[in-house]
């Protein structure tokens, strides 16, 4: 990576944020950090984070090379996967990164473009069915390195890829100083986090949850 | 709290978009929540998270109303701390609040608008005096509950915060059910993500970090 590290975030509609702006708000701490946020059009995007909206400051193809890749996840993911406009752009910008990512079901995305053929990977606890048919190896971890492929599990994951991903980049003192300008210190009042640790009926009632939503 | 639960963010100039979208994407998941996001004027506003734009859909005098009330932080808290139409507003929306709520120095801001006097309150660590000034208790707590006034610490700290609340609001299986949809499962890859438990060549690094950016 040279001086300026360009990190390019993919925004859609339908995404969730925090996918997005978990490892924004670390990556951005990285030295010489330029971040860089590109959608299928410029203007903005309606997240499905409350409705919140988020703006893609570049299209496409005005961006084509990229230290760092970033694809996050949420309900739009279903329809990038079969948008071969955006699986051509990852493509292409993949060829260019030092390290691509994604986090939640951006995973799926990367495994549509075909990017996780026989790799490790993971993506939220609901899609690892998914994730297997696109030909990737699911693990139920919290954030898998498989060569340059960095990917995480649900939404909150990306805090957690974004500082081990500093850590390579730029070693663990620089990182950990990251952590805590971010105080990252999670104290979740319950452990309920992973569908490996919640109990049957918090299952039942998020897998119902995701259904209707 | 009626059948809709007005949740009202707050979003301004300079702030960091963790601090408000880590608890956007807890609080859209509580039954029947609906979110506004409200800025000085309605649309872009650049946060210091690598530049990114949220959208403000409402202006301050659009909104008079609010069951749960989210003022984020960052370094564009200073310009709210001396702006009277913006405290003016928060004072008047505190009013009508089940919950009035801030991650990271969004504290400063309610504590620029008197509601903190005397109360129990946190902040991120690198700002406990001045929370102090303002007639705040500041308590090195993670979140900190007083009455109806619920503070966070430093930017990540809203994700935790907001399962709190979730679990005040709603209950604890609905509260744990959102926190397995987000997957918040943390897994840092160190134990720096606080003042108290930073090596000092660490705390040394991110001070530096926070004086120069």
């Amino acid at each position: 990576m040279g001086v300026n590290v360009d990190i390019v975030v993919l925004l859609f509609d339908r995404m969730t944020a925090l996918d997005a702006v978990g490892p924004v708000d670390v990556l951005k701490c990285l030295p010489d950090a330029r971040l860089l946020f590109v959608g299928p059009e410029v203007g903005p995007l309606r997240t499905s984070s409350g409705g919140l909206l988020m703006h893609a400051e570049r299209a496409l193809e005005d961006v084509d090379q990229a230290d760092i890749l970033v694809v996050p996840g949420g309900h739009g993911t279903r329809a990038l996967m079969e948008d071969a406009r955006v699986l051509d752009w990852i493509r292409a910008l993949d060829r260019t990164t030092s390290f691509t990512t994604s986090v939640c079901t951006g995973s799926l995305v990367l495994g549509a473009a075909g990017l996780l053929q026989g790799r490790h990977a993971t993506t939220h606890w609901s899609t690892r069915t998914d994730l297997a048919a696109l030909g990737a190896k699911p693990v139920p971890q919290r954030v898998v390195f498989d060569g340059k492929y960095v990917t995480g599990a649900g939404v909150s994951a990306g805090i957690d890829l974004a500082l081990a991903l500093c850590g390579r980049v730029a070693g663990d003192l620089i990182a950990q100083s990251i952590q805590l300008r971010i105080e990252y210190d999670p104290q979740p009042p319950w452990e309920a986090g992973s569908l490996e640790k919640a109990p049957a009926d918090v299952v039942d009632l998020a897998t119902a949850s995701l259904l209707s939503g």
